[in-house]
């Protein structure tokens, strides 16, 4: 069975001596000093351990039970999520105000790969509940505010995103669930919605369910769309719960992965609604929650690899087969263990300078968040906007592959369910998918993020790369990460100018390299991470400590991504350069 | 449901244009008219499209069952067996002395591919009988020939491969099964064997497994390994089945996907075996099996990504979300389908271009073998033995990107088990892993294979490019083709050249590039292959032809091909040249 032991010394690392967290004038982060965060990782890290990760392969077995309407999850997830409640795990970046604990996302984001490292299906209740209050927090009155926020920041409600139909996903202009106007100021929700994890469950007292619907009567098309909560049970005043409100789950998906979380088909017969934001403004309303919860798949995808990678690892090191080809390494065995092959290890380098850079990028990622939260930085606002789809994208993509070699290395046995490998692919699979598909990514990249406000987002990340570039040139212990990620910026860039100069008369132009592009930008936003990192390890390595091999390891990994996986640009390049034409030739019939 | 209705017309057109079977001094060839493959190819594709695509979903679901030591599979599959097998489908291309009926092994491959794509884990039954029997066909006595050739030309007797052990998979040496020689020439073999197969079942009337295991008081290591053939029925003198033999199965495996066959773990309790082949001469009998063996599990690669491209291509016509953006093509609709969009076209295409590439190499591989088999050409047989771990390696490693992508065209869809991508996904994993996995592939290639005969084989293969090259270079029609087929043979042979002047000194410099070599050799003969379709397509253009929307059509796929796909040997190259330093830097320790 998979193990699961947290990189708490790694994640320390890109927030300590990387991203300096304690030294930012953020509001908050002076609370960041590197012993409470310390002490904090590792109390998530046991509690992944010990906790999360044994529950993981009987989640995946057992999956989510409906009997009679109502959900039943697999043994043990509620008493774990009463300990995760009471460990008061949820909540912990939210605001004080309503019952969070006012921590920076930055620390929230490091906890969150880790819980999700350790049992994803787990985690997806915790993630979807703090992704509702969110959008609760930015659009509510005050009274909704305070009605649900307290109770979901603590994870004794949870809640839910409803956005999918049966004949709609991304177009969500074609929505159908309708909402009438009450006489009271309620309304009436009736529809269906699919793919709603932790639509329906077992482990809390309520569950706020946030809705898009077309108020009968409005604009036609994705300006009719507002959004709603539908409580599971009514609130009352005092609040107290009252009678059940008229939602139910129709059915659980079978799925190919997240058993343990349960997918559910959810019909709303004249459910009671409460407006959340401005008529006909859902989709903006929608949008606070689906960018965190796009950062959040990002998250996902990389503790996958992550997991996968530990466990693989332990099986390179563990499994005897065949002998080190430059003589055998351990002599006084039957033959030598897999990590002595250089196949193997280039996959495990693969796995490893991909999970450390994506954890830097991720964790950079959500300071970003921070800043622009915590101390209204529009530039970082910006940035992350414009970064967002790069998260969500490259890292699941790239993390399944990671899982996918990970699994590999255990041969035959990857295959087989009871090593637990299979369900980390499985799982990762779907974070390829949801919260927008990839593919959707790609185009709110190309076909939106980088114009956004003139563009201006976009320079600032060149000006960015480019100000490390200039800063690190003439260091000789930079080299090996300088050159490649100048030569990568310049592909990115070279792909820019190639969208600008043919997408204007031919749009196409730019959408057919979307994909590749977004690909193109995560190898060069984790190849400034890696320059980042090696600076780091330098400078602490220059100053002396007591963890040499930690830094010295760090830039050796650093030097494997710059060399074998920043290579990627030049193909990526040449596929968008090669233009729209072979992409779009073809006829529909023809296919 | 998926559906799959097989690609005769691409089959015939590979074949007849492109291969021109007919015409081929081959002995046997000049059976293949077009009419005749035509036939049976459409037969083929019936049985594949209404008995075994609908039982695919029913054995991932059902999947296998063990109860009291006899494995049930599932529902239909015994009825489908038996039509297949009374179809005549099964030794199509065995010897006729030994009950089969001659025909190429081309022609098989296509049929293959079929039965393959329309349930992989069915077709696995047939599969390894053919292998097994070509062991004993290439290693048995007369008298072993007769007992069991017959039967399993017919499937009426099905095969098994026994190689991997719990402690051993790759590295047979640490084997543990051994053999008794027993007075009366037979021996009493003992031990464990696992993942096997088809290892038990209900299907055919006996079950012929292959056995590798160590005679009693032989070598040490690999060179005391030995091949038996250890039937679960002892065959009497007049054929009639006698006693049960001492093999039964411990258990079958739960794995990720193709649960319609039974993984066994086969116990061997002094049962009754006949040495096949020489004693001590195990491996080599053995490889005869896996290399025909490797070939078709590259084809289970390449169809699923069929199948697969199949689907996604019948969703992406049918399901609307979206607009054009370049105006409405379904403006009557609420939206448009999904294939107007760049970024799934782009995805078909990759697919697409993959799939008809895949099978050119597939079926040239195919003949390859004939030639060498049937007409005794050793050229034709170093060129297959150098390009089997390529054809298994490549399409399996890129058949299971591809399919990943049909899946993600379905959206949320395509995690749902009841569409039916799920499992094509997972059923695909599988081929990277058995019959060696493609790590080991790699290692076989450029360890082994390129410098085997003193590089002979490799010059062929380069030969063979530069004069495709030489022979097309002035034409104006094949301009798109024979440039980028230029650039990425040029960076084969510079990363042959890499391996050559550095894996003398450091064997760590050729393998820690192994992977990426054998990606960037498949993408070389994928683009030969595309050559050959492109000036096929143009011959039968040129002369006229009621078919020109067919052959423009396979010139804009292979123009994306050549654009698109070929790039990646830039990519691979940069890798392997970035030498093995990275790769072999960190202490085992460290990871």
């Amino acid at each position: 069975m998979p193990t699961y032991n947290a990189p708490t010394r790694d994640l320390q690392f890109v927030l300590h001596d990387v991203l300096k967290v304690h030294e930012s004038p953020i509001p908050g982060f002076d609370e960041l000093a590197e012993d409470f965060t310390g002490a904090v990782l590792e109390e998530a890290a046991k509690i992944s351990r010990d906790v999360l990760a044994p529950l993981n392969v009987v989640g995946d077995k057992e999956g989510c039970k409906l009997e009679n309407g109502v959900v039943k999850t697999p043994t043990g997830f509620k008493e774990a999520f009463d300990q995760v409640r009471l460990g008061g795990w949820y909540g912990m970046d939210m605001d004080p105000e309503y019952g969070g604990q006012g921590m920076p996302i930055v620390l929230n984001t490091a906890i969150g790969e880790m819980m999700s490292a350790a049992n994803m299906a787990f985690a997806m209740y915790g993630g979807l509940t703090h992704g509702a209050a969110s959008a609760i927090y930015a659009h509510g009155t005050e009274q909704q505010k305070r009605t649900y926020l307290p109770k979901m920041a603590t994870c004794d409600w949870t809640g839910t995103m409803n956005l999918t139909e049966p004949h709609c996903g991304t177009d969500l202009g074609l929505m159908r669930t309708k909402a009438e106007p009450q006489p009271d100021g309620t309304y009436k929700i009736s529809g269906q919605k699919i793919f709603i994890s932790a639509g329906e469950h077992d482990m809390s007292e309520n569950i706020i369910h946030l809705v898009l619907a077309k108020i009968v009567g409005g604009p036609e098309g994705i300006k009719g769309v507002s959004l709603f909560i539908v409580p599971k049970y009514m609130v009352n005043e005092d609040g107290s719960l009252g009678e059940r409100n008229g939602v139910s789950v129709g059915n659980i998906e079978e799925k190919m992965g997240i058993h343990g979380n349960s997918t559910c088909v959810m019909n709303y017969d004249g459910a009671t609604g409460f407006l959340l934001g401005q008529e006909h403004k859902g989709m903006r309303a929608m949008f606070t929650m689906m960018n965190e919860a796009r950062l959040g798949v990002g998250m996902q995808g990389l503790a996958q690899a992550s997991v996968a990678y530990e466990n693989a690892v332990a099986y390179a090191k563990d499994r005897l087969q065949g002998r080190a080809v430059t003589g055998a390494k351990n002599p006084d065995g039957p033959a030598d263990p897999l990590i002595v092959h250089p196949d193997i290890r280039r996959s495990l380098m693969d796995q490893k300078s991909f999970v450390e850079g994506g954890r830097a990028f991720m964790l950079w990622s959500a300071m970003q968040i921070d800043k622009a939260h915590r101390a209204g930085d529009k530039d970082a606002d910006g940035l992350i906007s414009l970064l967002t789809p790069v998260v969500k994208g490259f890292l699941t993509d790239i993390g399944f592959d990671m899982t996918i070699q990970a699994q590999q290395v255990y041969g035959g046995h990857g295959y087989i369910e009871e090593w637990g490998m299979s369900q980390f692919a499985r799982d990762a699979r779907i974070a390829m998918i949801y919260e927008g598909a990839n593919g959707v990514q790609a185009l709110d990249l190309v076909g939106r993020k980088l114009a956004a406000d003139g563009g201006k987002p976009a320079m600032a990340f060149f000006e960015m790369v480019k100000g490390f570039i200039a800063e690190n040139k003439d260091d000789e212990a930079m080299k090996d990460f300088i050159e490649p990620l100048k030569d990568a910026s310049k592909d990115l860039q070279a792909c820019m100018m190639y969208f600008m100069q043919n997408g204007m008369k031919n749009p196409n132009a730019a959408l057919a390299g979307s994909t590749d592009f977004l690909h193109l930008f995560g190898y060069v936003c984790l190849g400034l991470m890696w320059g980042q990192m090696a600076k780091a390890a330098n400078t602490a390595l220059a100053a002396g400590t007591s963890d040499e091999a930690f830094y010295r390891n760090k830039l050796v990994t650093g030097r494997y991504f710059m060399a074998r996986m920043m290579p990627a640009t030049k193909m990526h390049r040449a596929r968008i350069e090669s233009g729209p034409e072979t992409v779009m030739a073809l006829d529909a019939e023809a296919f």
